[in-house]
């Protein structure tokens, strides 16, 4: 049961959830019917979701079928934990994770021509290895014409998609500021974002 | 194409896994025919899935067909990034992401059984809230009673399994010394982690 409330439409949303996830999942489904999502490494180009691999296996047969396959695309960048003795000593129930994610539905192609090609690596090895310390990915680079031509790359065009970002927004405000006061003495690796986005959503009632 | 040297099927890596993906991606078929990844919150108990949610809505339509739905489920976690320069000066195609996944052919249902949904749903916070801070999970406890005939437990049945572990495995010995190295001075939130694992990998070499 989807709650409206955490849906989004906003391309914000998007763009933030597909620059942050470190790791995205393609959804397919194999020759023999089983569906599948398989981990990968991804970056967002114009909307566009972009992934590579080989040129032969599963993944190429799902997705490089004329027309475009269906697929689906999930991305999530995880948030807090919110332990349930925040809300509630002793039960256990509201125990809850905080996240954003977006859920694409859409069409799988293979990408042809090298420029593309070499604009989509570009843009994943501008996410993946932002330092640098490589020479940009140029088809009429004989280094790098050869490699284009061995890689498979993959373009997903959303037909649809929805955004989601869970921050406590069904919790009474007093609840959500005791979560901002909690996860700021915490204190962990994403509790201080956490903090921030549920402050974000509590707005003048902060 | 998968690359045969990276598959496992070690049921240790299937128990780590479980044990410390922070988010399972569920793969159904939506009843319009869209493959779908559903990211969640989730345990393993004896080699099964559990997850909890609405008792109505897309993911019970799909999950709760008698005789169990056809069922994917996805699981990772990720290791470092490994940067190109450490493999090749100016080149971009070495950049890779070392990780950890199991990707599971099942079948899901409802479970029914209140003694089988408390022992998940107890699981499910031992994984996600292990400093404790709640009373068990007891069916026969008035309050918990209620609220576990009001959520929905479902639990995926792997038909087959297919494990990952990538690190650096199809490298030469001398150059996943290097990234061991490279990981130890970068010190960044898994390196650690990662170079212990291409040690592993490396046994004697090492």
């Amino acid at each position: 049961m989807r709650r409206r409330e955490l849906a989004s439409d906003d391309p914000a949303l998007f763009t933030e959830v597909a620059a942050r996830a470190e790791v995205g999942y393609l959804v397919i489904v194999t020759a023999e019917g089983w569906p599948r999502a398989v981990g990968l490494n991804f970056c967002a180009v114009d909307g566009r979701i972009y992934f590579h691999g080989a040129l032969a296996g599963e993944k190429h047969a799902a997705c490089a079928l004329p027309g475009g396959a269906r697929a689906g695309f999930t991305m999530t960048v995880p948030y807090s934990m919110i332990p349930s003795y925040w809300s509630a000593p002793g039960y256990a129930c509201p125990a809850t994770h905080f996240f954003k994610s977006v859920e694409i539905k859409g069409r799988c192609g293979l990408v042809d021509d090298p420029a593309e090609k070499a604009r989509a690596l570009q843009a994943l090895m501008d996410k993946y290895q932002p330092e640098g310390g490589f020479d940009p990915i140029d088809p009429a680079e004989p280094r790098y014409a050869k490699a284009l031509q061995g890689v498979g790359v993959y373009r997903l065009e959303a037909e649809s998609w929805t955004g989601k970002a869970k921050f406590g927004q069904n919790e009474p405000a007093k609840l959500r500021r005791r979560f901002i006061e909690e996860l700021r003495r915490r204190a962990g690796p994403m509790d201080r974002e956490t903090a921030d986005e549920i402050e974000r959503g509590l707005g003048d009632d902060a």
